[in-house]
């Protein structure tokens, strides 16, 4: 079967959780496609592609790592490797620190681009409610924008019911954690933490965000962390 | 003195143009970015390479050569090299073989987080008028949704008065030739060419837009052609 759009997946749980989503809810057949941006927590890539192999599907991993030397003047900690990972709860404004200038218009524009090269008509993203406090690039209005920039970009060339796919937009990063429980999604397999060490740190804006949606979900949650406590006391001082 | 925004530069006449009427006559300090994409004719790179230089200004390629495996699917002469580069007039119906697909999007998205990480407040690009009938993403209505959705996904980030500088949009190829001329660009140092030969095709859209401007601006053109007079006969059949 063809493809039949193209699923941005970085290997973290909203994005796994959403490829399970398009395979056994949707019935749709996404090309999968993962950016190697010179992230740190770079190995989110290698827990999309495990996935994948288990699934049975392709991944390619765009090369994209001259994005990070672009972007490395902005001072984010994801790309930088001497700012330190802010830790904490995800929707603090030191987590301002983790945004990389502009990273879903650039991954979203090269997704469709192959999504109009292989005649597709979605590009998939895993962008949920709990992004849009520190990351504009998540909020529905600028999905809105893309979708208009791109239909305008190549008229006569894009499917007529192009569109970009976020089944998560307005919904809680517990509402994902509940879905992929359903989904049957390996969760211990995807990988959320911005340090790329062994195992989640547990403490990054990420961690926390994690530990704190599977708890509310009631889902058992097998990931390993190097601290696993510290995130009931960040979500007690909110 | 630091970079005050971003240059799009492929190395072409529109693009180079553009980098002089920056410098000597915007009095702006852009940062050049010049994207290897795969494309057949990958040596305009190094043309804006030579330019760089004789300006005594960095020239930075981002490796983009990914986005080629991408959009190679669509079967577009730039970047499928088994498509035959087709031949004559720039805006005829056969040039929508040169259409790659979202291209000008994904490197204004590129350009924009290297902006936005520098803190300077433009990206230019060269689009003319002329680009407009057989390329959609050169448009004026496409460069305003970009700008638009850009502020949107950069909001707190982005520079309050950041827009894309596109001071050729409105004009004419040969509106460029003559603002070259004035400029002293050294015009036979640009490469236009979708063929990636030792010399200008002479045949393929671009170098037959490229004569024609020259011609009709009255400006001298040194540079060397495998066929100097197949554009005479397509003008005359317009």
């Amino acid at each position: 079967m063809d493809n039949d759009g193209v699923a941005i997946v970085s290997g973290g749980l909203d994005s796994i959780t959403m490829l399970y989503k398009l395979l056994f809810q949707d019935n749709r057949r996404p090309f999968v496609l993962s950016f190697d941006y010179g992230q740190r927590h770079v190995r989110e890539i290698s827990a999309a592609g495990e996935v994948c192999n288990l699934l049975g599907i392709e991944q390619r991993v765009f090369d994209f790592t001259d994005f990070g030397w672009i972007t490395e003047l902005s001072g984010s900690a994801l790309v930088d490797d001497t700012v330190v990972v802010p830790e904490g709860h995800y929707a603090a404004e030191t987590m301002k620190a983790t945004v990389v200038p502009n990273r879903n218009m650039a991954m979203i524009s090269i997704a469709a681009a192959f999504c109009i090269s292989i005649k597709g008509d979605y590009v998939a993203t895993a962008i949920h409610s709990g992004d849009h406090a520190i990351y504009p690039d998540c909020r529905p209005g600028f999905i809105q924008a893309m979708r208009s920039a791109i239909r305008i970009a190549n008229e006569g060339f894009v499917h007529p019911n192009f569109h970009i796919y976020t089944p998560f937009i307005l919904q809680s990063k517990t509402d994902i954690a509940t879905l992929a429980q359903v989904l049957a999604v390996p969760i211990e397999k995807t990988w959320s933490c911005y340090n790329g060490r062994e195992q989640h740190c547990g403490r990054c804006g990420t961690c926390v965000e994690r530990q704190e949606a599977l708890h509310n979900a009631g889902v058992p949650d097998l990931t390993p962390y190097e601290d696993s406590e510290f995130w009931k006391e960040q979500v007690a001082k909110l």
